[in-house]
């Protein structure tokens, strides 16, 4: 291994930019109105404690790598031992302590990320956040690993510091429906002014079918204070958690199913699914009629309490039994499927989609569904907007992708603005500078092949980076709220 | 609202070209070329009558707005009720009257269809039919209305001249197969030379299961003069009515299914399955299986009398119940589903694919089929033509897929040029030039990276822009009738 | 006809390339680092006697139109008999015989390529191979006809000469299991140093609903040398014909299924379901689930003989029945269908799919798979690589799409390298060629636009000109074996 020579690591100003001097200009012209707009994040998995505790960040590994499943399925893929990664195992196995061990490892095969979004968040974090200005590779690891480290023992990189630094004007986590919140409470009733607001994912409670659900179901119940012992009471502790939630400042719900199946059930066949799931007996087919009920009821819910309601349907969790079992779930091994979304969102739209009272907001990992099915529903439900491209296509082709199947159909104000939806705190403004980078770039070459003419992209750059992701989850502040399509800002700037 | 400051409207001269100098050189080079050629419509929805009357245009907001479920729906997906935009209801519920009043809430939403083809397509109307010179907003709104009322009173404007101005070779209509064709008669008998031709569309008696059905097929009877009392005598009506449509010019016949399934049925099933028909007992899955069998009948006829077969499948009609109670169908909610073609066609094109006598034009709306199955099939059958890109899809970026997807497996010979596919005949000429600049960049974009050379390049041209669907529909005129691929022009110019 | 008058046939140096001038030039730099590298051919239906023979090759028309379903097809779609194209019948169907007059044919349709990669891969073949340089058309037939006939009449384009003369480091063929490899023995027992290796396909032993099973079986027998009696007995000889075939240096088997259905039988339905196929009574749902069986017993063997295991699922084989019956399989007739491999492919990965002893090479006709379903699965087993674009994806547009939708989440190194899996041994380097000029053409947008840097972009193309391949396959020779991601070479270089 070669060590101390070093390769420059450098983020040319210019780049997800279209080489075309007509197009990168342009696309230079809206990122830099674009840039320095406050952050919104209003879907992520950041851990609130964290900001809770402001504690500072441990070492780079334990930063950097063991908790991030983009990164570590990779190595994986290309035979590198979980174990080797230090991810902890549920059973004996013995993993690898040693961070500076990891991250040799890790540097060694970062090549692998060549050409992926994750490679490209890592150099701006690397570079921007850490000051590096060193390529990672085995011979320059050491070295990246102490520059890290030693800014991470700096009060500057303590978590609400950073929070501020990255101009995040408001952060969404993602709890469960029987989360006390009690991180979300400390922060509320600290001195820090951070906006942290938390989600309510109650999918633990509808997964009826699941051998976890009893003791998911009795958490619910003591965070209730109640017996949920019918479906009434059931619908009852939910509508309780949610206003809860909200009283934290909850902007939206989060549903994660395989299908996007929805469909009303009779009163009394919920009733006596659920009597089934209570005895222990409730099929997987129960489950899956109990989901598309209660994804229903759901939008029922959010007409009356306005908290915007999100579909993440497609993911097959836990593709890999053996990674799964040994390691936990969400270690990588999460593989889409093909989605339908006309037939299984017919009755959730004809029941609530033309109520204004609703934001639905639908993502996918199936883009087959962009311009067939989700480009044409959002186009014409009033309630229902289009998710950003999500996780595997959270990225620069995906992205571009997105808009050029999506907004020939649906437009630009159908969509939902960006999130970041990352557990990984520091890469939030790499993923955020990404987005706007793209979303500029894509203007950028409507203007220049003359389909839109740069007042009109300004406006869409600036509702792309900020104010669609702002409007979407209802996020402005009182004093300010403004709508973003009224025509006196947007019709005729 | 700011009233008369106006941004101004400009069409640029090189839009929708690539800003890469050396494909926007050779992309205005070909489309240089094709934008004078005549327009010919093989299929379309604009109103016979229309032409056959030759009145006045209305104002606006009547011409433009309300009957195009491109623009109204829109407008409903951002909240905009359909009420507000005049949209007539079948119930008693009252809707907004005032045209002014619905033009200028157009106009105050006019930004959402920022980077879409209805944005392009209007943009060129306005400039280039009506002479507007502004920017359409809140503020512009009136003076753009008074502009267009202005010109929609001059002699200039009505129907026919129009269709003179638009160069028009021949318009194609859809039409039921119990029409009369009044309209066409009366253009026929009159002294104007246009050409405007009736196209079958049998769909409404195929449906067996449909609540309609008896009263559609007593208007076929009516119009055939004899009872249709058995499954023969619906065959026999139906190439009756073939026959009259041919004597009106019709050259194609159209047919529209959620699945393009095929299957023959056993004579004496058909028999029974039409006798279930008549006593109102036929299932959804009758209907099925009735229609499979009619769209290989269908291919028989044509066969036989020469008439081009569309087939249109994958839309789910009238998605959004509460907009089709209350407004009627075609408003906009009709969402594509999957759509398969492989196994679907098999009995169809097994039957008849390899007749020269049979052209077959197929659409969709599931752009994932046109590699996978749509230009194999094409790319294989005589009898199969891929249709352009439909609906959601007939746009800058839409077209440009289909072409980088279709291209290198069926060829461009294989596809069956361009159709607008529209009721608002206004739009036709932009519609065409959209469609004449999108072909011209994908061309010139082969000659830029040196795949074909700039002479394939201008027959190719040609070929997209009007040869191909003159042929594929064989409306050229007798005397000077010329396939389009005769060595001696194509092979060799 | 003009004769005489030709039009020049020249290949642009920069063909492929986007013509923006940053692209180009980097795209044109790192093509020519890896123009000259040496061809591995891994997957390939190239007749291996060919090559034992060294026969030269015959006239132009029989060379390169009568077994290239990639051309006739294109002919056949547009009008053109397959009997005019001299294309053998089963029947008595009299076919064309004078090889000029089908290349006349031929020659006046050329036209139909004009965009596809058939007719990039003939202009090179022409230009480079053959020195035409006139373009194809009816007026310069006789005179490439003759051009190309001249040559190869000379002992510089027998096979084995070309084989040398194209650089091919190592040539698969693909062959039956009962295949007793009797051209490979004699190449390995002559003098010719040409690395020409078999591959074990063993498809028609599993399709045991089909016809010809009993007879294939009986040709497995043969070759096994022992009576195949019993489900043991048939993995006992498949095993040894496995080794068989390795003793001649095969890397790989090849399995072609429909659907990539996985699933493993009890072993005493594994019994009892062959023992109704040697009874004549095995169904196609018994074929399915015995396919799905005998795919995960493949990666069993091949975690013990190190064979590397493809997957090419997807082709609905002989669509057109009318075309199969007269003239047999492989005509041009197989058409792709929807693909799933998330839960198709479960019961493998889960089985093997962690094993570094696996390797498994994937293969789409559906390319909505490729960023949904086979860049997530390949970026995570350690086992699966995604084969290159195949069939009619094998394209510039095909393989710029891959690259495009694979690469963010797959990365690079996931993929297989490229094969041209041809049987037109004269067309191999213009695959080969064409495939490095997008994949540079790839790289060179990444450089342009900032992802990554000139020496990723070196690493990569080398990588995906040549190493892929070679390692996946695990070609390289013994003593200079490395593996591709050793850090010290591909990391830090």
């Amino acid at each position: 291994m070669r060590r101390g020579i070093y390769q420059p690591l450098l983020l040319n100003e210019d780049r997800y930019f279209d080489p075309d001097p007509s197009v990168r200009f342009v696309a230079r012209t809206l990122y830099e109105e674009t840039r320095e707009l406050p952050l919104i994040c209003p879907h992520g998995h950041v851990d609130p404690a964290l900001l809770a505790d402001n504690s500072p960040f441990p070492e780079p590994t334990a930063l950097l790598i063991i908790p991030d499943h983009y990164i570590f399925r990779m190595l994986y893929s290309r035979g590198v031992p979980l174990e080797s990664l230090g991810i902890p195992a549920r059973d004996e196995t013995p993993v690898e302590s040693d961070p500076r061990k990891i991250w040799q490892t890790f540097a060694e095969h970062y090549y692998l990320f060549r050409g992926t979004p994750t490679g490209a968040w890592l150099d701006h974090e690397l570079h921007d956040l850490f000051d590096v200005t060193v390529k990672l590779d085995g011979g320059s690891a050491d070295y990246v690993y102490d520059q890290i480290a030693e800014r991470l023992a700096q009060p500057e990189f303590r978590p609400r510091a950073l929070f501020d630094r990255f101009n995040i004007e408001v952060l969404a986590t993602t709890d469960k429906a029987s989360d006390r919140l009690d991180a979300h409470r400390s922060i509320r009733d600290g001195d820090w002014n951070g906006r942290v607001i938390p989600t309510f994912r109650p999918d633990a409670v509808f997964r009826i079918a699941s051998a976890d659900w009893r003791a998911e179901l009795d958490l619910l119940s003591d965070s209730h204070g109640k017996p949920i012992a019918d479906f009434p009471s059931l619908i009852a502790a939910i509508e309780e958690r949610r206003r809860y939630f909200k009283s934290f400042g909850a902007a939206a719900t989060d549903h994660a199913v395989v299908e996007p199946y929805t469909a009303r059930l009779a009163p009394n066949d919920a009733q006596e699914i659920f009597r089934r799931a209570l005895n222990g007996d409730a099929t997987p087919a129960d489950q899956t009629r109990f989901e598309a009920h209660m994804l229903i009821e759901m939008a029922r819910m959010s007409v009356d309490d306005g908290l915007v309601m999100q579909i993440h349907p497609g993911a097959h969790r836990d593709h890999n039994h053996v990674v799964a079992e040994r390691f936990g779930p969400d270690k990588g091994a999460d593989i889409p499927v093909a989605t339908e979304y006309t037939r299984n969102l017919s009755a959730l739209l004809n029941a609530y989609g033309n109520d204004p009272r609703l934001t639905l907001v639908v993502f996918t990992l199936d883009e087959s569904a962009y311009s067939r099915e989700l480009a044409p529903l959002a186009g014409h439900y009033p309630a229902m907007r289009l998710g950003p491209p999500w996780w595997f296509h959270d990225s620069i082709e995906g992205m571009t992708r997105y808009r050029h199947q999506v907004t020939e159909t649906a437009g630009v104000y159908n969509t939902a603005g960006f999130n970041d939806d990352t557990r990984a705190f520091c890469s939030i403004p790499a993923r955020h500078d990404l987005s706007r980078r793209v979303d500029a770039n894509y203007l950028a070459g409507l203007v220049a092949r003359h389909i839109i003419d740069i007042e009109d992209a300004r406006a869409l750059a600036r509702a792309m980076a900020y104010e669609l992701a702002r409007d979407t989850y209802r996020l402005a502040s009182p004093p300010e709220a403004k709508t973003f399509h009224a025509p006196a800002t947007m019709g005729s700037r």
